[in-house]
């Protein structure tokens, strides 16, 4: 029985080791177009920003570590072109053909320039990649710029921005809609503008680009996209997303066929519907299932909450869930509530959180949450996440049993104060 | 309608603001026996060890605040005696009578010395209320002790002895039993006798204080018991745990008259048994329940998980539901796992935090955890806590969908790689 996996990042080097945990004697091969295999990712914006000296110290595990740890075979600087579903096999780039029984595709996500004139210039960059993040790098010691533009305001374009100012250099960052953070919050959006103002980064809203900003030096983190041609060209359907449609046990609508990862759309605990997110934590999960049932287990991956998290110049923001606005879109009559409160006692340097906390006023069904500040932030947007996951009602989360004691927190934290101004509106 | 409560801190004020936020027009009086209103008793061990200069820090409202913004009385230096309940009036111990319609009783708890020979000795404190604080700050000042034997190893014992110590003290702790904190752990033992001993601090267990030891100084840390008498008295029913017997609505057996807070018992929700575990949130939650059912409404308080935190030198420690021990007392087919991760990648100076997860093997929900480390501590157990809450199972847990950005955690959250070794022993 053979398992051949595309993709050796978060998705493709869980799935592979999930079916060798269930399975021993599988014959496991893992395709990655790329040099470079097992490295997170997120940490690019850091070895911008100089705080990772190199790019070895993002790699998580070897090639050859996957070979005699795991007995996994994966083969980097191989680009499957082509997957031939009727003959279980997949076509190398150098023509060679491999064949499988069980086929799980992390193909990931990528930058789709396409539409943008001028993406082609030497001083326009993603980073998204370890490749990227090494040409830009050296761009930066050789060219010296000293103004950025930045596209987008999602987490990569605020953590881009950062690192660059942290560089020395002006940065703009320019966002095609009225918000930041891929949410329609005009909260949120405010707060965060305000915040980069302070850290003397410029943000324009509702600035579309039409082609790139004539710039010392471009940063594309907008335009991210399902990276799913391969799959479609195979006969892999596409769910309304534009990624890979899949079930909770990740399959595809090919028998034996597999999706996981960035390439995949998944379900969305809250609204219920799929929902394209591509996150690496995400994508180990998804990888972990498609292992799990392509080894012949059956094992579900029931969706996420939307949890997401973002430092750029000392400030923490955490979302979860759905917004207001986003909540009202998908039909709950959604009624939120934002709160400031002191994280500790004074005498243990307090400093101040806000939390927003979104619910159904029917139901009283909590639906989404945002958590913003100096500290404190991923445990609070996290007990949301978990809450939202249970399909907690604000009456619920108002007696939650929370952590005190003066070095952590005050009597009240601030997610209790929060949830018991939201529980007034729902009477 | 007039609503008397019997006690000025978390409990009895919380009571006394939430009737009145449901009823504008009630009479209501607090009574509160020493001269000191509203102040976090949290916050005494962090008066001795210097960090809160002078104890009106701690102070949240006034009584002057009480009466001015919410139409409160609240009467310090007022202690009740008795209650009649047949005449509906608490007698003062000025031989005064207050009649009342509702009553909620927020009477507290106490160190029950009476066991204890030598307890009254001038160099023998507890650190439970304003006036013991400020006699030990006095004591400290002229009589320069050296030494300090603190008796009890709860979250108070430890407190106490991070603020000793740090006052230059050599300090050592006797506990009664072979465990600490009040859980039934020998691996939680271990780690806190370890720590304590790299901070000098010396634990003694299975070491039973039969008379108050020779020392310079002696802190009473145990032997803490529910305030009952007068409630007792009046004949308020008494359950197993010893502290006063509720219904979710904090009713006691008497029409018309509630409890609330230290002097209470209340739900657990995980082994589903009444259970006394005195916390300042926890007495806040019941108040507001109790008063706004005096005030006419119906509102209930579940319960509790079982939540705590301390921090000593530097170490935060967290517990929620029950240690494997426990859960097998009630019945539970438990199983545990302990994992040490790192908390965020190198680059962002991961620390190693250790977990503990413990779940019940029939049926994967999860019992209870642990979360020790420098940082992150607090955020961990409420997520712990709010799965235990929501009755999550195992595999639910593990599936949750928990932040991830580097300057914050990494890809696998330390919980999630603690409820994938469990749902391991699990299959």
């Amino acid at each position: 029985m053979r398992l051949v996996v595309i993709g050796a990042e978060a998705a493709g080097l869980s799935a592979a080791s999930a079916a060798r945990r269930l399975d021993p004697s599988l014959d496991i091969t893992v395709f990655e177009k790329t040099p470079h295999v097992s490295y997170g990712a997120c940490g690019l914006p850091y070895f911008i920003e100089g705080r990772v000296r190199s790019l070895d110290e993002l790699t998580v595990y070897s090639a050859e570590y996957f070979a005699r740890e795991r007995n996994i075979t994966v083969r980097a600087n191989s680009e499957v072109v082509a997957i031939s579903h009727p003959r279980r096999e997949v076509i190398l780039s150098t023509g060679g053909r491999e064949r499988y029984d069980k086929l799980i595709v992390t193909t990931g996500a990528r930058r789709d320039l396409s539409a943008l004139p001028g993406a082609d210039q030497p001083h326009v960059f993603t980073m998204d990649t370890w490749a990227a993040a090494e040409r830009l790098k050296q761009f930066l010691a050789s060219r010296r710029p000293r103004r950025a533009d930045i596209l987008g305001a999602g987490y990569l374009g605020l953590e881009a921005a950062e690192a660059l100012r942290t560089q020395g250099l002006e940065v703009t960052i320019h966002q095609k809609t009225g918000d930041v953070l891929r949410r329609r919050d005009p909260w949120l959006t405010r707060l965060v503008a305000d915040h980069l103002e302070r850290c003397r980064i410029r943000l324009l809203l509702d600035s579309p680009a039409v082609s790139v900003p004539d710039s010392d030096l471009v940063i594309i983190a907008c335009l991210y996209r399902p990276n799913t041609l391969l799959a479609a060209e195979a006969g892999i359907e596409i769910g309304r997303t534009g990624a890979l449609r899949v079930t909770p046990r990740m399959e595809t609508n090919l028998h034996s066929v597999y999706a996981a990862g960035d390439c995949a759309e998944t379900n969305h605990l809250v609204s219920g519907k799929p929902v394209w997110m591509p996150l690496g934590t995400t994508a180990g999960k998804m990888g972990r299932a498609a292992g799990a049932n392509a080894a012949g287990a059956r094992q579900s991956f029931p969706g996420i909450t939307g949890t997401s998290i973002v430092r750029v110049c000392g400030l923490g923001i955490g979302l979860t869930g759905l917004s207001e606005q986003q909540a009202k879109k998908e039909g709950f009559d959604a009624v939120s509530v934002r709160i400031e409160a002191r994280d500790r006692p004074r005498y243990f340097q307090g400093v101040p959180v806000s939390v927003q906390l979104t619910a159904d006023r029917r139901t009283g069904r909590l639906l989404g949450g945002a958590v913003i500040g100096e500290r404190g932030v991923a445990g609070r947007i996290n007990v949301i996440s978990t809450a939202l996951a249970s399909r907690m009602t604000t009456a619920e989360f108002e007696t939650l049993d929370l952590a005190y004691a003066p070095p952590f927190s005050n009597v009240w934290d601030p997610l209790l104060i929060g949830a018991r101004q939201l529980a007034k509106l729902l009477h």
